[in-house]
């Protein structure tokens, strides 16, 4: 457990935008391959739930991955992302222009990343996140190693912490807790 | 481990009916996508056998859930749970439903759920329980926080505890335990 | 880990045929089902190659299942496993069918079960064992919990047991040990 | 953790191909069997991107299973390895073949095993590894066993100690670790 510090929450604060690398954070980094050619990959449903709370309380949410899979564009649709970028072989080039088109300082982007290629993304944000299970490279980069492994609701402890920074924590949850 | 209390027994000493939300509970969270435009879902045969157990000593099931898959109508059917509720954007709403319709008390339900969406059911219910790694909201409105993960084996140990506070453990299992 | 005791090694040095059961013992009970309709398990590696050994050294095998599938076949086809029960209700009255036909005595029957429908079997064969991760009832029946998880190499530890008591482990680990 | 010692470091250093086995070493050693007949396994996305910076610094990588399946093929184009042997009984015979085609010796050549299959080609190579969860044989075969597990990222790490070894560590990750 590492539980989020004051500097941690601070940057949390003011976050509005929660990019997110695909595998081995929305996955745990495992890639399914069949012998008639197709292939495949989990999602864990509590992170898709995170996503759709964090929605409600007004962040937004891109994919940037290096690979490319009609899987990852089919999750996306599914959880109303409309900022899906695959096949990124540049991934600060393309972080850069998702930033200025949405007019937006880095400090109100957060990245999740597992790997070497993430650590210039990582270096940028205003809140750098890695799952338990990253390579050490990214987690040296973040600032927060979060509790979770990928794939494993990693981002809905990620969502948990941005909610709970901009006060939103209890107005979201709100419809749920009350009973009636 | 967690040992169910006195308190938690009497409680299941009530229970007539078990309903059991579906991602994260019968399954373990993940969702299998497939370049084919597929998904799917991996159930625990322990849990089935749990649910064949619990069927024959008289408890029944059903299952709730927030999203819809033919995955999930097939393993209900396996299992003879007729009461499957897909899709349900407002549990307790449906939660009220099917209870007055079944007409039994809310002392005579049981439901597991591991999310915050599943909270103000499990507050209802004369046993909550919610698996081992269930979100922190779920571990709180829970009377009893299981040993077993989501699916690994949570659902076979909530019938466990109903068949032996129903002191009908020993009947059901008569049938194995005894070699002829 | 738990080391056989010499009673246990005794017990595996009159073995002679190994029934196994699948779901729990040859998978990690796990069941996976796909929006298509088809199903699948997993099955390990170092399972097959424990087999394989097996039946060098004169093991016999043969799969014991209450469920039915075309995966559980294939599996079996691929290891040479021609004693393939599937679709088992009585698992002792099948068990009690092929020990005669197959001329053996209880004491050279080894059964590797993880559940409660599997205690009888348990308690009739000459070396009864439970996957890391049995059900208790199936843990107590066992005269030897292995060390491996079902799904996971249990059945390769089983294999390493039965060579090793009839003194076959060298002379079948030779053709690998031994560099050219 | 097994950090590896100045020995390791030293064989690291002279390694020019990596082989690899295939199941338990680039997979977790799971077999995935479908009812519709067609099979699958899981490959781990940070292996891939290991692959990828082992052969930018001038390493050659290969793969050497047992098994035979379509799914290792595309797995092996899409990390342009050319090296790909399977269905292989004789594995040592199949090294040397390899070995003295590529005209290296020895000490050149670092192999990843997990099973007894594995262990002459263990024994004969300048670096041999086995990942943390190898059958006993292979990890008393291998110079090093691993701290990461079979289809976990075992292979990354050992892409990680050759490029360190042979110095270009560096050099290698620099275009992801400057950032613009």
């Amino acid at each position: 457990m590492t539980e989020p510090t004051a500097d941690i929450r601070a940057r949390a604060g003011k976050i509005r935008f929660v990019l997110l690398d695909v595998d081995g954070v929305l996955t745990d980094g495992r890639l399914f391959l069949f012998s008639d050619g197709s292939e495949g990959r989990t999602f864990h449903v509590r992170d898709g739930h995170g996503i759709r709370m964090g929605q409600r309380a007004g962040f937004h949410f891109g994919l940037l991955s290096g690979r490319e899979s009609r899987v990852v564009a089919d999750r996306a649709e599914e959880l109303y992302i409309t900022e899906v970028h695959q096949g990124i072989l540049d991934k600060p080039e393309r972080y850069a222009e998702i930033r200025e088109r949405l007019g937006l300082p880095d400090e109100a982007m957060c990245y999740v990343g597992d790997d070497v290629v993430d650590v210039p993304v990582l270096r940028r944000v205003g809140l750098a996140v890695a799952p338990a299970d990253a390579a050490p490279e990214a987690r040296e980069a973040a600032h927060w190693v979060a509790s979770q492994r990928g794939g494993e609701g990693v981002v809905r402890e990620v969502v948990d912490l941005l909610l709970r920074a901009a006060g939103k924590w209890q107005s979201v949850t709100d419809r749920y807790l009350k009973a009636r």
